[in-house]
């Protein structure tokens, strides 16, 4: 069991609705409704804890709506290091129609200032020590520059823990600069940061090699369906898992970071780590909620997952 | 200074998000976003309270998400005797548009079983005695069919006081069979409830006689820009507002009611009443707040509401 500390500086409140089909312009009556706190990092922090781990939580929190997410520290048992921020934590809704399509609205979220800014590294300063891992996941909220997360990652950096960033954009480009210790881009994201044209494989795993060789000890690139590529020290795999039936991607990459964390810091060989977070990930696929909820339909799908060196 | 005790037995957390243009199926950032606490009894109540009333509040409330409406009701000084029931209360969440077009999407809220209708009534039976008058206002939740509204219903007025009724469909219909004190439709809730085909303002009128001739002393019909007409014992008026312009339609019937039962319970004239009700019910439209924010543009508004006797 490892302590983590996981940051999430822009979380967001998941509300998922279910209607027939959207009619823009009308009144629509919703079929289902639930609400859950979300955000990269906090789901990270879930599947950490489903596989044994004491974690932390912190980043910056709307003070107006903070209770759907002290519920989840509480139930999970995470220390809350949040700072709070005036305002509401943002929305992030999805509108899924009968016919699959879904319409996303995401909230802007709480301006962080100056002084909240300050406040996360008093928050941090002195607790940091004690972990065995630091987890950077997510967008940068309002009011954060990507040269301050550069700066607030070099303050993380500096306590010589291993280091997992997981953002996209700004922040992705702006974190890559320092070689962090892990990053887990999918195609999308890797494509952007590193200013690629096109997806192709070949070009990909170029820029995921290009950043290992820079410093990334480990590269972890998730492909959806196509499954996982990870450049590490000395090795390249690619595991593909078995096909599953789809009911969210949401929070398919944060179970493939949390699982592979799990590995790393557990001392298993990579192999078997990805196989475990390949499973994990293609499992997080077939369920709308975040975590290890049926360990049997785990160990079905890791016997299911093929892991190959690459050439 | 009166003692009122507001229902609202399907309340609603109100989401607004404002964005340029939606963009079905794809991810729609959204410029502006709040919530309030929100439901047509909840609505009267607040403005209830700033016309220098004690309010208690009652309903159901869905136990996953009360903080909202706690907070209101902490803020407001509102006694809360809300039935908690297991479950999120609904979330109508409205997508402004830039052009003005409003999209609503309106969830369907927590399932009121018997025993959580019993517990209202057990929470209810000892506190509706110490109140000068009730206010049983919105839509009827899961769980709760027009049968036992009007169970309900002919309990509370089983304790002889002042009941005034804001509802729709079937919860109107069955309130309306139980004749009580004071109703304010508007014109397609009247139209609905006595099964009109048009909304001439002929019939709508004729309708609003049949009811108050049927009992119901107080016959309040709101008409949007066109005004209130009221028919109560041995008076029919008829008041035109101002021409305002218009931010949010929402609450301005919640309004009206509110200031009219203020009037009543304070033994003013019925023509003084329906002029403050009016310009209330005017001023709430021009703000998306709920409740009596500027006085000096309410005295402005009530100088500008013109009310003449119907023939």
């Amino acid at each position: 069991m490892a302590r983590i500390l996981c940051l999430t500086l822009n979380p967001a409140l998941d509300l998922t609705l279910n209607l027939e089909q959207l009619q823009p312009g009308a009144v629509n009556r919703c079929q289902g409704l639930s609400s859950r706190a979300a955000g990269k990092g906090l789901n990270v922090a879930q599947v950490l804890a489903d596989l044994g781990h004491r974690v932390t939580v912190s980043g910056f929190l709307g003070a107006a709506n903070p209770q759907a997410f002290e519920r989840l520290f509480e139930r999970r048992g995470f220390v809350d290091a949040f700072v709070r921020v005036p305002g509401e934590t943002r929305s992030n809704i999805k509108l899924a129609e009968r016919d699959g399509r879904v319409t996303d609205l995401n909230g802007p979220g709480p301006q962080v200032e100056a002084e909240h800014r300050a406040a996360l590294l008093e928050a941090l300063e002195p607790i940091v020590v004690g972990h065995d891992a630091i987890v950077v996941a997510g967008s940068l909220p309002q009011g954060v520059s990507p040269e301050w997360f550069a700066a607030l990652l070099r303050r993380l950096q500096a306590f010589g823990l291993p280091l997992a960033l997981d953002s996209s954009g700004a922040g992705l480009r702006a974190g890559l600069a320092l070689s962090p210790w892990l990053v887990k881009p999918n195609e999308e994201e890797l494509a952007e940061a590193c200013g690629l044209e096109a997806f192709d494989s070949a070009a990909l795993l170029t820029a995921a090699l290009r950043l290992h060789r820079q410093g990334v000890e480990h590269v972890l690139l998730s492909r959806g369906a196509a499954g996982v590529c990870w450049l590490g020290p000395g090795f390249a795999l690619q595991a593909t898992p078995p096909s599953v039936r789809v009911a969210s991607t949401v929070g398919a990459g944060d179970s493939l970071l949390a699982a592979t964390l799990h590995g790393l810091l557990s001392g298993w060989p990579a192999e078997r780590t990805l196989r475990l977070a390949t499973a994990i990930a293609a499992q997080a696929v077939t369920q709308f909620g975040i975590g290890i909820h049926d360990r049997e339909q785990l160990a079905r799908l890791e016997a299911g997952v093929a892991v190959k060196t690459l050439a």
